[in-house]
């Protein structure tokens, strides 16, 4: 095994881990719920936001045991927002990494339930993180409510439903990447960054990283929906296609697509490079994203 | 106009004001979702919540003027909990304050995603309330946190779906309202309470008050669902017999349903005592609540 594929799986284990811990168990009244909500959040995620959490804050030099909880929160956020996505009112997919969906095994208000359960839970949590000098409770909530709010997260996800069988602008794509990928992807990354006392222009840094990488991580993934089957992707191969989606390979071929990814992917580590080796990991994060099979 | 009216519609004016300078504008893009979360919150709700917030502030000899940020972060909560509430999958109603559902006017997708909107914007806002010496923005946020989470606010509504056509007993009754309505209810009592430096005595007796008011209230809503007709409630009435919704009229009957109402209304009217004249307008309330129309 990689040097960089050991560290993701002790990182994922340590982030399962303290979800376990932070989330109500499948035993607190009403079980129902609770069952759905780690239903949804153990159903085999990559841990992926986590993971660039506690990379930012060793980034930053601080104690990436510190933002075990914002790192747990915006996991939760993104998990909330796939139950919700997967609705039959909205993208209605069964599939997702591998397993039926939450509306499938428990039933359509159950996973609106669910989903509301997890957001409220990320709150909850983020809120318990350590102070630090500069950066506060009221500044953790905030940037995590920034980045899952309906001009971002939500936002993203109402203008891909807006755009489907439309054809869009470049700039337009770009803009719902933005909202729908790359700004939980910042938060991630500001957030650990918080956490180990970092400066407005190390902020900046990791801000301009996430959005580099996010948009990169949207093209790729646009492109492996059309690429791989469904066994290979854990969840509904050639969705955007049937559901008329504006995607990167549909506007502009997969061949430029990929190139755009390289692009955007060298712009993300070139704004590492103030943190030196100690974005080490942020950097190998990056190339391997890039290197998934497409 | 009575004293009481002359105050509630004052307290509705600051908090309506509050809310239109605390949510998303119309025009913030993307703009179908800020519509419906403005569609939703400003369709003529009493604010009983957060009027009951900025009275516990005055009730603990606080700057009710502190209060607005949690007092409209309890009401938005409140109004996603509707808006998920009435879905189609959930209890599927078309009419909400005399007027159509979010769904309705905005297709189940918005819907949804404007509910998910409105509870991160809550605590957005909420995390920006003052601090105090004894409370600060962690408190408030685990404070609003706790009421709305998957045990009290969305274990209600989960508990409530899961009762429909079985039989009750009183006490599973009484469980379900403690959390579908009282724990929220408290939850803005003790917010206002905390902006205002309160000591747990004060915040015990306040959650006691909470709790009695609020079971009182559900039980209240669920006789006027009986005698009520649709245009008097500005909801569809008779809605819980229709889908045969465990409530104390149905289990008890309504003259027992009355005076279990009182005794509960003089059981939160006690918890006040502490407070003496300063509890003047929560004293008020808990009377008014019980004397609506049934």
């Amino acid at each position: 095994m990689s040097d960089l594929k050991a560290y993701l799986k002790q990182q994922q284990r340590k982030v399962d881990s303290a979800l376990r811990r932070f989330l109500p168990r499948e035993s607190v009244h009403p079980t129902t719920v609770h069952k759905a909500m780690r239903h949804s959040t153990f159903a085999g995620g990559k841990r992926l936001r986590p993971i660039l959490c506690l990379a930012a804050t060793e980034a930053c030099g601080g104690d990436a045991g510190n933002a075990l909880r914002p790192a747990c929160a915006v996991e939760i956020v993104h998990t909330y927002s796939l139950v919700h996505d997967d609705l039959p009112c909205m993208d209605d997919d069964d599939l997702r990494r591998g397993q039926p969906t939450t509306h499938v095994v428990f039933g359509e208000s159950v996973a609106v339930l669910a989903g509301d359960g997890l957001l409220t839970e990320a709150f909850a949590i983020i809120a318990q993180t350590p102070e630090c000098r500069k950066h506060k409770t009221r500044d953790y909530v905030i940037e995590l409510a920034h980045g899952a709010d309906s001009r971002r997260l939500i936002g993203g996800q109402i203008m891909d439903l807006e755009a489907e069988g439309k054809s869009l602008t470049k700039a337009q794509l770009v803009r719902i990447h933005e909202a729908k990928t790359a700004a939980l992807l910042t938060t991630s990354l500001r957030l650990g960054a918080m956490v180990a006392n970092a400066s407005p222009a190390k902020l900046d840094a990791l801000t301009d990283f996430g959005r580099n990488l996010g948009l990169a991580f949207q093209i790729i993934d646009d492109i492996l929906d059309v690429t791989q089957p469904t066994e290979k992707l854990g969840k509904t191969a050639g969705k955007d296609a049937a559901a008329e989606k504006a995607t990167y390979p549909a506007i502009m071929g997969l061949a430029t697509s990929v190139k755009e990814a390289q692009r955007l992917t060298t712009r993300a580590l070139n704004a590492l490079k103030p943190f030196g080796r100690k974005a080490h990991r942020l950097d190998q994060i990056a190339h391997s994203l890039l290197d998934r099979d497409y």
